[in-house]
């Protein structure tokens, strides 16, 4: 597998624009996805009951199973909680978009992003749509751009593996940042491939992704009404994927890491953060238990202040652990924390362990820190992320809508 | 039921002391409470699985149903996660207390309070408990201090109810302020009655009271290891209170007041708060549906990030009732908030409503504001409180130990 320039656009026979439709001030705000051919789909959705319309009807489409042509995603406005106006909105920007581009009715997805409850600007929406379908062509990253709302950076990530001497391109992209939380799907994330991949296929690789990417991340507990991950497939590279066969794990390989490389981006770039942290799980009952312990651990809001803070409060861990609903004996357990600048022991055996507490601070100001529970349960293993709860987390939503 | 100075001594047939044992700098860390007579006592316990010491050993207590004379309470350190070293300290200082107090060795609760995972300093725990034996008579408000962590105010509450022309009075202490969240037991909090009620009876309840009042709370969302909720009663003022009478319901009554005022005294002085949010919930299928989703609002950190900037987003209540599991037409849903300022409804079957959001900023600004949530599921009705999320949680959470 070999990291390449680029996101969504990196694979064969996808081409991409974006525009400042006026929804955000003056920034690119609406991006439009189009395959050459016909791509399968697979899709994940929120799991919120209160579902935006561009979700319901986005689901709708993928778990009828036909392929699809288009995607059409806006930022600045989230068009939930807007009643018959936004089904009515969403249908108009669906009949405008496959007229422009020629492909039929039920061959584009739509998502959109931002504040919940306003209508949709439809009089800024329709000309946004109409500058995406004549400047087809545009950088990946101007997608990437246009779909962020309190996102600080562009999250794209594209691999290339080599099957049978013919390569095969993935690509992703992706938006958080606040309102993210693990099990219920995920942000906005969208991913390319120009392999073939059988609708049914996709949607298993994709499942299974999901569980050990996107629904292992935490930025404030908050399981947004739009979050949906989409992975097409064109078969552009003229190669089938065909469940069962090595190329087949090469590119579950592949496809994981697109994912996971995207949902740490999101977590990194969470609303205030300052850092990242992983949690890494051992010696758990089953992997469930595993990935349960690890999410309590990053969801905690008293771990998120510590990590802040630098301090290496590992109790606040242990508490969380113990919260989680997973059963355990405290006494088999042991903590660690690593990071660049070291690496400490602070539990063990049920045990506090005496420790230094400026190399403690030296690990704990790093960007990038792993903390390391190991238990006694079993032999299974699982991987969280999370970041810290900042000053900044309270300033930037404690008057998001103005 | 008439409202009354004091707290946990207001009953007859109590006594307290609190001292500076050297636990908290300079401040009172240890509070002694002595009935007169046996009590019977009942109590609910964190469902937090890594439990602290004094937990574990006070729920055996009460769940074998004998009576009880005394409790010991620390604050500035929760003896949890000390492995054998906090049982043996634990053991010493029943066998310390209940020696200079005269009682038997199984009359005595025990509960700790504050950080994790550093032993307890036994050279000041035993003088501070003379101390307190030599000084029983201390105004109840030196209890209720010395139980204290990050708290800002101390939380007390007394009432008195006549029964066939008796008084008999209930008091209560309570203790925040971090790592407050419902459905595990409570934090510290302690209720006392001079009132005759059987075992069974006050265990039953103390549970029905904890369901409406502590366990409907949230300041982060993370359930402590050392929550503990005790009630005793010592029958002092000769009044007995049989389960079924008219006097039971009058007893349930204040009972229930004493638990609900010391949960929101708990919320009010959540670490950082500025704000105390009541959610109403009405027209839930259930209570229990009802209870789900008001406290899957004052749960959520944009919820809490909004009412700290009054920012009247009620997109993210809807979101926070959306993923709380509990199963609603959005459609169905009205959304309004009120506070001494004035009230405005923001949300109604299924589409924001225009609203003055001068006056929304208004009425959230208030210390005090009630969130009013319409459902047309059902017919039951649930309250929660909760409270918002400041720089200061942050803060304050940031470097606790230090």
């Amino acid at each position: 597998m070999k990291i390449i320039e680029g996101g969504i656009l990196s694979p064969l026979g996808y081409k991409g624009a974006a525009v400042a439709a006026g929804l955000k001030k003056s920034k690119l705000d609406l991006a439009l996805l189009l395959s050459q051919e016909v791509a399968t789909v697979a899709g994940a959705f929120t799991t919120n009951c209160v579902k935006a319309a561009p979700v319901i009807y986005s689901q709708r489409i993928v778990e009828k199973g036909d392929g699809v042509r288009a995607l059409l995603v806006n930022s600045g406005n989230a068009n939930a909680a807007t009643g018959s106006q936004g089904w009515s909105d969403l249908e108009t920007s669906v009949a405008y978009a496959t007229n422009e581009l020629k492909i039929k009715r039920e061959e584009i997805l739509l998502c959109s992003t931002g504040v919940i409850g306003v209508p949709l600007p439809m009089e800024k929406v329709l000309p946004g749509i109409k500058a995406c379908v004549n400047t087809l062509g545009a950088p990946a990253n101007d997608l990437a751009q246009a779909i962020l709302t309190t996102d600080t950076f562009t999250k794209e990530v594209a691999v290339e593996i080599v099957i049978e001497g013919q390569s095969v391109r993935i690509g992703g992209m992706a938006k958080g940042s606040g309102m993210i939380h693990p099990n219920m799907a995920t942000m906005l994330a969208f991913v390319t491939t120009d392999g073939e991949v059988e609708r049914d296929y996709l949607e298993k690789l994709l499942l299974e992704s999901v569980a050990e990417s996107y629904n292992m991340i935490s930025v404030d507990g908050d399981t947004s009404t739009n979050d949906t991950l989409l992975a097409f497939a064109n078969g552009a590279s003229g190669v089938k994927i065909v469940e069962g066969s090595s190329s087949a794990q090469l590119f579950k390989e592949a496809f994981n890491y697109v994912n996971t490389t995207l949902a740490k981006m999101i977590v990194q770039d969470g609303e205030g953060a300052t850092k990242l942290l992983t949690v890494e799980i051992k010696g758990a009952a089953t992997v469930e238990d595993g990935r349960t312990l690890a999410r309590s651990i990053v969801g905690s809001n008293l771990v998120k202040t510590a990590l802040f803070g630098s301090d290496a409060n590992w109790g606040r861990t242990l508490c969380a652990m113990g919260y989680s609903g997973v059963s355990f004996d405290p006494e088999g357990v042991s903590l660690a924390y690593s990071s660049p600048a070291g690496s400490i022991e602070v539990f063990q055996g049920g045990l506090p362990l005496p420790f230094d507490e400026k190399l403690a601070k030296e690990i704990l100001n790093e960007k990038e820190i792993t903390l390391w529970v190991e238990l006694s349960e079993g032999s299974c293993t699982a991987r969280g992320w999370g970041c810290d709860l900042s000053y900044d987390y309270v300033k930037i939503n404690g008057d998001y809508r103005s």
